[in-house]
């Protein structure tokens, strides 16, 4: 029941699966746009909770909870890529789930999500499955060292993967890893890595933010700075290769993809992964941008018009982890705007929030 | 008890006076901030309570209600000035009130207001206070006519006052307005009318937003323009003026200014009147500047730095008024930004939403 036609009025109700800083940016744009947000998550202290008066706390798997929240709701969306099949198609079942499942299905495993890619001549690193501790080895001796070694699924901020180095840590590495179904990825000597935001409304309508140079400390996106110091050529290039995968999923909302630029005589692009959902490097977006991606995904999934992704400004985002969030209020200065997730304890490796700083001329 | 060196952690919860569009905006501000919102309002509809999972539904004489609500916020703000004193006192009595009920007391009474701003050397339309319609036809003698009958309280979109044309439209309009107590204004021959949203912290720093051009139908502002077009000069001097008026108040927060643009060899300025919280003309802010005025007011009155007011693009905000609101979603156009309250009645008059028009170079 993925019913593309349906164009929710003002005062409907949006369900948010997952109560994270996502969910809760998507209710406060919701409700920026007179729309209601319903957020479900299993976890009664979530962030979202603080900014809508409607949730519910349940498992995933909890189908009768979930049937009772599509049941109030007008369409189902979601701030995580992990939600799980059985869940997806019982919300599905009910009412419209945008961005749909086969973006879940695909952005949930590595191996899918490459081989589709692959499959539109959106160029990948080289990668291998590895079901055995011998086909890492010949992975190994196919695609050289280094090489990453990675859990097909539930990977994120550099959770469930291994650097290979030397030959002798390929079995360790698959000692910690297995028994989860496994990817060997080739290392890319890549230069920089380079996101762009790119959203698809229910009419086909296509718009990419411009794309963002992004930072990581720690396997955590640390600054995402744009415009990225790219050619022009290779930005429009990645607006493209990201119109391209929207467009081949049949795609509602709004999509992260992340490029690795390997350097050369020109410049070249791989993707690394897609993220179906608002994506951390498109936070500054809210700063600069008369529509940011969160009201994006909204409209999008409320079958509403896109809006204008242009910037206005360029932009410095900061995430802030773990204690680093004690710059608010008193390290604020006045190029500055904070973006706070309301969550109580500042753990290290927890994202508590964001800064924007605008670069002005 | 309107200790200005409190400084609110982030997580700490900002109390709201009333549940309009304005709460609603002032609730999704603090929650980007990391804050939380408590909504009071007597209206069990109100449109602030679909962001927030805390409020209280409770008339404004409710010490009882008052007092717990108090108990469970750590700063009091309101977003209308018609707040009663006996209510400011008890809040004030229990938790930082801010702005202060001083500011309260000066602009709910269009006579204190005239006399405060007088005492400060800022011009203001000239005005005669009218207790008897022997007084009203004195005061007809003294300024000539039109001239605008006001009550002193209360009066909001045009509510609360008559124009009179003719000696002899003094009699009805003393009966339709009395027995409350009045003031005649003589009649301003303006060419436009702008406004300043002006925002002073606790630490004393004031920050002024862009002056806007406003046009107001059927005695609702119908459009804000900025750049305004007016002299350079004269956008200063509106902007000082506010800035005078903040201080001169010890105000913290936002404060809207209305000011006549007088014509003559060189524009003069009246002060219109002052609006001590978020101003319906400064609803652009949030298209086009890095802190918005709702942004201001929350870090004003949290006892955080202020953002910078600077703007980014040339924008026009215009009402949605009673059924202009249709035109969300499907009049929706690239470079528009929509803000709906909420409000499940389109009723005519009725502030429904706004949208901010983005003119780009």
């Amino acid at each position: 029941m993925t019913d593309k036609s349906t164009i929710l009025a003002p005062g409907s109700t949006i369900g948010i699966l997952g109560g994270g800083q996502l969910g809760r940016m998507l209710a406060l744009a919701a409700a920026k746009l007179g729309l209601k947000s319903h957020i479900y998550c299993p976890d009664p202290q979530s962030p979202a909770f603080d900014v809508t008066p409607f949730k519910t706390v349940a498992a995933y798997d909890d189908v009768e909870a979930l049937k009772a929240f599509a049941a109030q709701v007008d369409v189902v969306t979601y701030e995580f890529e992990n939600v799980p099949a059985a869940t997806a198609e019982v919300l599905a079942g009910i009412k419209p789930l945008r961005p749909g499942a086969n973006a879940l299905a695909v952005s949930q495993d590595r191996l899918l999500e490459k081989g589709f890619l692959a499959s539109k001549n959106i160029p990948v690193a080289p990668y291998r499955a590895v079901h055995s501790l011998d086909e890492l080895h010949q992975a190994v001796a196919e695609h050289g060292l280094p090489a990453v070694l990675k859990t097909t699924r539930l990977g994120y901020d550099g959770k469930g993967q291994r650097v290979l180095r030397a030959p002798g840590d390929a079995e360790a590495a698959f000692a910690e890893l297995a028994p989860h179904p496994l990817v060997l990825e080739g290392f890319v000597p890549f230069e920089k890595e380079i996101s762009v935001v790119v959203a698809r409304g229910t009419d086909g309508t296509v718009r990419a933010f411009d794309a963002a140079e992004n930072v990581h400390r720690h396997h955590i996106l640390h600054t995402s700075t744009v415009p990225a110091d790219i050619p022009p050529g290779v930005e429009k290039h990645a607006a493209m290769l990201a119109k391209v995968i929207v467009v081949a999923l049949d795609y509602v909302g709004v999509l992260g993809v992340e490029f690795f630029v390997v350097p050369g005589e020109r410049p070249t692009l791989l993707v690394n992964e897609i993220a179906p959902r608002v994506h951390n490097s498109g936070h500054w977006t809210e700063a600069v941008c008369l529509t940011d991606q969160f009201e994006q995904h909204i409209r999008a999934i409320a079958g509403w018009p896109l809006g204008d992704p242009r910037r206005m400004a360029d932009v410095v985002m900061q995430n802030l982890v773990g204690d680093e969030v004690e710059m608010v209020p008193n390290g604020l200065d006045g190029d500055t705007q904070p973006h706070l997730y309301g969550k109580a304890e500042a753990r290290p490796g927890r994202k508590m929030g964001h800064i924007n700083r605008v670069v002005r001329g």
